[in-house]
């Protein structure tokens, strides 16, 4: 009979291993939510109870852009009722996020295109994590708050019968009246992937992209693969490269509209690349000194800003061969 | 400088520590799926060639199950379109899931629910994994066009507007006629996770479980979270338990109808549980040797069988103990 502390060092060390690190799932932006959100038990009582409390804040949507006052003190992002009362958003459509040290958080969208009245404005949510004008945790719910509104938004029929459907526990269900049909809030998980051969790493570039920007490659996991069997898949099907290990790196909830980002390490077993032309204007091999270069966005190369995992995921490679 | 070993030596090795051993994913049941998919590029035409093309395979479903052709050579899950020549199936709504080895693979759904012609008979999936009946990689490709059929069946209206819409890409898009929305297959992330605490594992079991049996707790992840906080979240809403470190195990394709698990462990921080008991009808700590023998199934409490992810995270921290 050995004793509990060697039975500890024996294996609690060896399915912990790598863990003693802060997670890097937390070093991704959108990532600081505190709410503690119980949806499994909300109700329609729980969301007029929220509205009700006068300490209740709110995150505000206009045309899709989280909405800001500024003054003297700094952005805010979350409004008292109170402090709303002028603006003209859709409180029956709103949604009772969770409890951040008691305080309910609410969501909502204003209801006109129109301009917002001083001192409102509105940033949109990548500028809102660049800026850094409103701290991680308040930019973490906004984000929480704009799968949610989102997804109602898209999802405003019952897909299995073609009824109009409504909205459930606080929001965070939607329940069709003519089928009974519940629905869950939709969630894409994707792929994200920096594949690593030697000292090389591969990235690509959509047409899309900013001139100069190449990222990691990615894309959705469908059903009927695990998740390293979809990071292969999509390194085979966008380079025609072939990959041996992943490995998990980190998670990152995206809120264009609804994304679980998952980002693994993959080790390249082939070097030459076949482009999916569809996807890609180009993918090539970049050495360690050129993604350097680029992660400091100082030439005429860069990878994608911070606040993306793909930088994420470079920066660790990066990080851990200085 | 250093050389590109030492160089590949200090990082390569560090970003893939680990995964020198076989990923957990493999072991999975579900996970051993061999198709070439490319379903980004294909269509219509792609769909209509793989109905004509003589090799083709079929794997055919009926009232929910997968069916099966027994014979004295053993049992056999796709079927040359010849030899469902009798079967009344939905062609028309049928998927072209991929290539395996050149051959292309298809699913469809038997049109009525009577009993099929001998020799067809169904078995439901989980005996289908359970019974080791049909090669594991056949049951993978079985749970994919599951999995695709469901969604399609089960999202035959347009959630963004509620006309009908219409089987696109061969069966990986739905898209509608009326406002053009193209819908995707919807893939659920559920975090699942064991907890351990010293050489003590947390397991819990629902109303719905056979007798005996006790299983990992488990959620949907919910948008606005990384992965590490929604095991986090999920175990303190389960079980009131708070959790430090969060590790990756392995994730697992679970055709119910089209999830995504991902299992990893948890490290607790405290040991007083308050029970969910709207969700659980009990959760305890077990020791590591009540756990051994619940892995064989041969007392009175048991995990859930190996095609389970719940099985293989249980079994791995018993496993590195051993």
């Amino acid at each position: 009979m050995i004793s509990d502390q060697d039975f500890e060092a024996r294996y609690v060390n060896a399915l912990f291993d790598g863990t003693a690190f802060p997670e890097a799932s937390a070093g991704n932006a959108f990532s600081a939510n505190r709410l503690v959100r119980n949806s499994e038990h909300l109700g329609a009582e729980d969301l007029a109870r929220a509205w009700r409390n006068p300490h209740a804040l709110i995150h505000l949507f206009h045309n899709g852009d989280p909405v800001l006052r500024t003054d003297a003190s700094g952005a805010v992002a979350a409004f008292t009722l109170q402090q709303t009362a002028k603006l003209n958003y859709d409180a029956a459509a709103g949604i009772y996020l969770g409890d951040r040290d008691g305080v309910p958080y609410l969501a909502a969208t204003i209801v006109s295109s129109d301009d917002l009245p001083a001192p409102y404005t509105t940033l949109d949510m990548r500028s809102l994590v660049i800026t850094g004008s409103v701290a991680a945790e308040d930019v973490a719910s906004i984000a929480h708050g704009w799968s949610l509104l989102s997804w109602h938004a898209n999802n405003r029929f019952c897909a299995h019968c073609g009824q109009a459907c409504e909205k459930t526990q606080a929001g965070y269900r939607r329940q069709c009246p003519a089928c009974e049909r519940e629905h869950f809030p939709r969630l894409d998980p994707v792929s994200i992937m920096l594949v690593v051969d030697g000292s090389n790493c591969l990235l690509g570039r959509q047409p899309r992209f900013q001139p100069g920007m190449y990222s990691c490659l990615a894309g959705f996991i469908e059903p009927g693969e695990t998740l390293e069997n979809a990071v292969r898949r999509e390194v085979m099907e966008e380079a025609a490269i072939e990959i041996s290990a992943v490995r998990y790196h980190s998670t990152q909830p995206w809120p264009f509209p609804h994304t679980l980002m998952i980002g693994c390490f993959a080790k390249a077993e082939s070097t030459a690349i076949t482009m999916d032309a569809a996807e890609l204007e180009d993918c090539r091999w970049f050495s360690r000194e050129e993604v350097g270069a680029m992660l400091t966005g100082s030439g005429e190369l860069k990878t994608p800003p911070p606040m993306a995992i793909a930088h994420q995921l470079i920066r660790a490679y990066y990080d851990l061969s200085g």
